[in-house]
């Protein structure tokens, strides 16, 4: 079971070139969104990251030349089930290995998901059905817009997880928890609210089906620093894709408060 | 009453030359620590403040040519009772005003001071004994060490104040809900094991008297970031004088969990 992989070896399997959405594996280990830029938009996206937590909880950096750290023992260039490169406002490959594109001057941030909190949602019996369904979670681009810093601007991205009426609350307040992996719910239902025109239509990841009596909850997303970098035209951002996290060494109850 | 004053008039005062610590000032509104850096350190300290988000938590960032901002309708070079000026790792002056010293490529950040969950506190009937006594609240240089960034490492410092024993579970749960202005504290009782040697003789403040049955409670403190600049030697640091804060437009409760 994926479930019960340790990140470590989550990560051989990622290396030797499997690409897959990664929720629900290795469970009590946190995931993370990848961004990767040239040292000097490293101070924008820190800023950037520093003024929209809620869309950017940085959980760590690592500067130039820095492979792993604190909570990667392992290497950001190899170890992610896929990434995406952008130059200039493009997206210009999907590789599931980075280091054709890498560069001795990238600082990459790795920055909290919402996948850490999945399970547990899934102790206090919150269903996540896109993990019943066997399927990458929804995200959408809305029409808020994040604060600005520097070159980077950009809309704020969300993930959905359909949630059945009552157990809304609990979804709420279990999340909520966890104010680094994104927190509490950002939007509680009709879609329009956030500009989304429609959810069988996600910007990234795949639709998934709602439940009879299912609410869309919409979490902020740790892919919005990628729409960011997109928008603002940076020269090169390597990201992860979006669904297929690095799969970190540190326990989710490290960032349960 | 200075409690009551709002804080546009508090920062009128200060910028016409009062020198006084703001514990208790504009009850409601969040006090900040200030730290301000040539530009080409600003990368340093806000990695150091995403590295240590308990003694620095980032309120705001002012970037160069930036005096005011988003929680500061005012001038950050004058509107503080009292600021100090480092240089090499050296306190050079203590002024009343910072315009003498301030450069157009500093990069100003605001960090999160304990003086905004103190209010809390007393709501729920815990005391504060530095308000009670008119003091300055007392701060200490540790033995524990800040996770080092770039150019810049340092001791942990923290804030002290005595609560009686039977209401140390409480400050703990108020103060738990302010995670973005210190949160809970860094440690309960014998001072020996943050290598504070002497309570009465603390590294900023004033020493306070406990009363009977009386804990010490420490908090990290937003002093942490003047520690490590000293420590580091950066050419040139102005701060604000400890205890001697920032009064921002911002209500504490825009901190509360």
């Amino acid at each position: 079971m994926t479930a019960d992989l340790a990140p470590a070896r989550a990560r051989e399997r990622f290396r030797a070139g499997l690409s897959i959405p990664t929720s629900g594996w290795c469970a009590g280990y946190t995931q993370a969104n990848l961004i990767a830029v040239p040292r000097e938009y490293a101070w924008d996206v820190l800023l950037f990251s520093q003024r929209n937590p809620k869309p950017c909880p940085v959980l760590d950096v690592l500067e130039p030349g820095e492979l792993g750290g604190a909570i990667l023992d392992g290497d950001v260039r190899t170890d992610l089930p896929g990434y995406r490169v952008h130059r200039d406002g493009e997206l210009v490959d999907r590789p599931s290995d980075a280091r054709e594109y890498w560069r001795d001057d990238l600082v990459a941030f790795l920055i909290g998901c919402s996948f850490t909190f999945e399970n547990a949602l899934l102790g206090a019996g919150v269903p996540v059905r896109h993990i019943e369904q066997g399927r990458n979670v929804p995200m959408y681009r809305t029409t808020r817009r994040c604060r600005t810093a520097g070159r980077l601007s950009g809309p704020l991205v969300v993930s959905m997880r359909p949630v059945p009426a009552d157990l809304v609350e609990t979804a709420v307040s279990v999340t909520a928890r966890y104010p680094q992996v994104h927190g509490a719910p950002v939007h509680i239902g009709d879609p329009a609210e956030l500009g989304i025109a429609d959810l069988d239509a996600p910007d990234y990841g795949d639709p998934v089906r709602p439940a009879e009596g299912d609410v869309p909850v919409f979490w902020a997303c740790g892919v919005t620093p990628q729409a960011a970098v997109l928008e603002s035209r940076l020269p090169l951002a390597i990201t992860h894709e979006p669904g297929q996290m690095l799969i970190t060494d540190a326990r989710d109850t490290d960032y349960l408060l």
